[in-house]
C-alpha cells in the first residue's frame, strides 16, 4: 500500500465512527422493495444520498431501443418507464489519480410465500449480527458500503484524487441491461468495484447466464379418455430432462475451462418457473418452462443458445413416442462469462486493502451465477472487482447480510478508495465525523 | 313402446321439420362463451326460449352456504354471484303420466391456447357434418336436444301428461353443485335425462371425481448454490409420481368393481394445472399441483380421500433425501360414482325409443368422468339416463357433435318423453310446425 498509516487509521476509524448510520442506511433500503420495476423509491433515497454528499447528480430511464442494439443486453417483456440508474460522480479539484467505478444494483428478486420467512422480508432488523430482509445481502449492503467507503476517507480529512462513479443501477437480477446502459451512456473508468455478496473474497471467474421460456404442446382431451390425448405438463417434464442431459455434457467439459475445473458442479441449468393446463379435468394443453443457464467464461452466449436449440430441436418425442415439440424463447439474460485475469494494479491495490482490515491474504474464487462485472469486463475491457460480505439464504427465504463482514468490507473498500484514486488533504473543508453530514466537496 | 304407431311417426317427422331451427339455435348457444361464473347470457337465451314455450320459470343464483351442508358439494373459491340455474317447468293440464326431469349443463371448459383450434371456439360453424365449438358437445347440443324434443311432440299436435323439468344447469364441469342446487331446491321426478355427448348410447356406470391442489415447498436458494437448495417444481413432480402408483393400485382392483373390469384404465388421475416458481435465477420455493382423480361407485369420497391424503403424507422426501412436504386442499368435485341398476322402467322406456329411432339395440357402458346423473342416483333415488350425441374433442381442440347424431338422439328423447310421460291429444292449440313457435300450454 501506498497509503500512509495514519491515513489507514483515520479512514478505518471513521468507517467505525459511521457503521451506526451506515446500518441504519441500509436497512432504510431493504425497507423499499425494490423488486424488478418498482425500484423508483428506493432509487430516489440513493438519489437524495448522493446529492446530499455534493455528487455531480445523473439520473434515466433505460432505453430499452438503444439497449436492443447491444448483443450482451437481455430481452425484455416489461417497461422500463420509470426504470432507471442513478449515478452521483465525484470529481477531484484536480484529477491526479486513477479513476474509479463504484457499482451496485438496487433490484431484488421475489421474495416467494411470505409464510416461509421468519419475519417480513421488508423489515430489516439486525439480530444476533445479522441484517435480514430481501436484498440484504444481495445487495443493499454493498451498495450502501460504497457510498460509507468514499464518506470515511472525507471524514478522515482526506479527498480522492480521482474521479468516482457511484452507480446504483437496475436489472441484474434479470438482465443486465442497467450496467449495460449506464456503459451506452459513457460512464468509463480505470477500474470498477462491486460489492457483491462473495463471502469476504474476490471473484476470478463467472459464468454467463441465458434465461429462456420453453412451451410445450400436448394434446389436450377429456380426461376420460386420457390415454388418447397428451400431457404438456409432462412433456415439458421430459424436455426439460434432455435439458438436463445437456447440462451434464457442459459439466462434463469443465476440466476445459480454467478455474472451473475444481468445481463440482459449475453449470446449473434451474427450472425456475413453471405454468401449464387449464382446467382440472381436461389434459393440459400446454406447459411452459422458465429456465436459467450458465455457460462458462470464452463461450459465447450465441455458441450455447445454438446448442441450447439443437437440444430442444432433438426432443421430437416423448418416452411413449408421442410427437411433442418444444420452442424456446429468450426472455432475460443473454450475457457471456468473463474472468478477471489475475495481475492486474486494481486486484493488488485491493489486496493490499484487504490485507491491512484483515489480516490476511485476499483469497479468490469462481462464481457460477451472473455478475454485472462482466459488462465492464466483456465491453470495455476493465478490470472490475466483484469482493463484498459474507450472506446467506440469497434469492431464499430469511436472507440475511454479516454486519461484522460488512464493516470490514467497508473498510476495505474505502482504503482501496484511498489506495486506487489517491487522497489528499482536504482544503476549505473540515472533516467531519459522519460521512451522511459530509460536507460538498465539488 | 306403448307409443301410438302414428304418434311416432309425427313426432319423428316433427323433430326433422324444426332441426335447422334446432341447430341454429344450438350455434346461437355456442357463441355464448359460458365458462365457468359466465354463464349468465347463455342462461338468459335459454331463459327466454323456456319461457317463449310458456314454461313455468325459475332461476336463481346458487346458495355457497346452503351447498355447504351437502355431503356431495364441491369446494369452491368463486363467487356465485349471478351465478344460476334456470328451470321450467311443463305442467299438464291434468297430471296423469310419470314426471321427468331433463338435464343439462350450460358451462363449459376452457378452451386452451385459441392458436391451437382451426377457427375460434365460439363461431360455432357447421362442416361436413359437425357442429364446431367449445361446449358444442358437452353439452349445449343436448340441453338444446331436451327442449326441441319436447317441442316436436307438441308440433305433433300431442301434450305430455306428465310434469317436466328442463333444467339448464352451471357447475358440472367442475363441482356438480348446480345440479345439487337445483335437489336442494326442491326438484324432484320419477326418472331423469341428461344427454351428455355420449356416443348415441347410455351409461350404465360412472366414476367419481375429486378435484384438489398440491402444494409443496421447496427450498429457494440462489442457482450459484444450487445443490444447497431443493427445486419445488421437482419435489412436486415427484409427488405426482407417487399419485400415480396410488393410481396404479386403484386401476389393479378394477375387478372388484362391476362394470369397470373390462376397462383398460378406468381410474385416471389427470395432472390437470401447475404452476411453480417466481423467477428463473432462483431455486424454486412452491409449487402447486391441480389434480383430478376418480374413483370407482361404491368408495365414499371421504375414503377415496382419506387414501389420497396417507399417499401424500408418506412422502417425506424426493429420491435425493431432500425432506419434502405435499398438503393437498379440495378445490372442486368430491363427487361419489354411481350405477345405473339394469331393469328400471325408464330404461325400457329409452330402450323402447331408441330402437324406434336407430333400428338397434341401445347399448350401454361405463365411463370414467364425473356426471351429473350422481346427484339423482345418489341423493334423490331417481333412475338418471345419461344417454347423448356423437361428439369429439370435448375439453380438447375443435370439440365438435355429429349433427346426424344429434338428429336422431333428438328423435328419441322425444319418443321417450312422449312413452314415459305418456301424451294426450292437444286440446285448445293447433299443432305448430316449429316448436320454437309453440303457443303456452300451461
Amino acid at each position: 500500500m501506498q497509503l500512509q498509516p495514519d491515513h489507514v487509521r483515520r479512514i478505518v476509524e471513521a468507517v467505525d465512527a459511521a457503521f451506526d448510520d451506515q446500518l441504519a442506511f441500509t436497512q432504510d433500503l431493504v425497507r423499499h422493495p425494490s423488486l424488478r420495476t418498482q425500484e423508483a423509491s428506493a432509487q430516489d433515497l440513493l438519489y437524495d444520498a448522493m446529492r446530499a454528499r455534493g455528487l455531480e447528480m445523473d439520473r434515466w430511464d433505460l432505453d430499452p431501443e438503444q439497449l436492443a442494439t447491444h448483443p450482451g443486453a437481455g430481452r425484455i417483456a416489461v417497461s422500463y418507464e420509470n426504470v432507471g440508474n442513478v449515478v452521483g460522480t465525484y470529481r477531484p479539484t484536480e484529477e491526479q489519480g486513477r479513476s474509479l467505478i463504484l457499482n451496485g444494483h438496487v433490484d431484488v428478486v421475489p421474495e416467494g410465500p411470505l409464510g416461509e420467512w421468519s419475519r417480513s422480508p421488508w423489515d430489516a432488523p439486525i439480530l444476533d449480527g445479522w441484517l435480514y430482509g430481501r436484498g440484504s445481502g444481495d445487495m443493499k449492503a454493498g451498495l450502501v458500503a460504497n457510498l460509507f467507503a468514499f464518506d470515511a476517507i472525507r471524514a478522515a480529512g482526506l479527498e480522492p484524487t480521482g474521479r468516482i462513479h457511484f452507480q446504483s443501477v437496475v436489472e441484474e437480477e434479470c438482465t443486465g441491461n442497467g450496467s449495460l446502459s449506464a456503459l451506452q451512456r459513457g460512464y468509463r473508468a480505470d477500474a470498477v468495484l462491486i460489492p457483491e455478496p462473495e463471502e469476504d473474497m474476490l471473484v476470478r471467474a463467472n459464468t454467463g447466464v441465458i434465461w429462456f421460456t420453453v412451451c410445450v404442446a400436448g394434446r389436450p382431451i377429456h380426461p376420460r379418455e386420457m390415454n388418447a390425448g397428451f400431457n404438456a405438463i409432462d412433456a415439458a417434464y421430459h424436455v426439460m430432462g434432455r435439458l438436463r442431459e445437456l447440462e451434464a455434457r457442459w459439466n462434463a467439459q469443465k476440466g476445459d475451462h480454467r478455474y472451473f475445473e475444481d468445481l463440482d458442479h459449475p453449470i446449473n441449468f434451474n427450472l425456475g418457473g413453471i405454468r401449464g393446463g387449464d382446467w382440472p379435468s381436461s389434459v393440459p394443453a400446454w406447459c411452459e418452462l422458465d429456465v436459467r443457464v450458465a455457460l462458462y467464461p470464452g463461450v459465447t452466449a450465441d455458441d450455447a443458445w445454438a446448442e441450447i436449440s439443437d437440444c430442444l430441436a432433438s426432443v421430437t418425442a416423448d418416452d411413449a413416442g408421442n410427437p411433442l415439440e418444444a420452442t424456446a424463447t429468450r426472455n432475460g439474460f443473454y450475457s457471456e462469462g468473463y474472468v478477471l485475469e489475475e495481475g492486474s494494479d486494481a486486484e493488488s491495490a485491493l489486496r493490499g486493502a484487504h490485507r491491512e482490515v484483515f489480516r490476511d491474504e485476499l483469497a479468490s474464487f469462481t462464481t457460477p451465477g451472473y455478475l454485472d462485472a462482466r459488462v465492464f469486463a466483456l465491453y470495455a475491457d476493465t478490470p472490475a472487482l466483484v469482493y463484498g460480505p459474507i450472506s446467506e439464504a440469497i434469492h431464499g427465504y430469511d436472507e440475511r447480510v454479516d454486519i461484522e463482514s460488512v464493516r470490514r468490507i467497508t473498510k476495505s473498500i474505502a482504503l482501496f478508495i484511498a489506495e486506487w484514486c489517491g487522497v489528499t488533504a482536504s482544503t476549505g473543508v473540515e472533516a467531519v465525523s459522519s460521512g451522511r453530514e459530509a460536507v460538498p466537496v465539488a
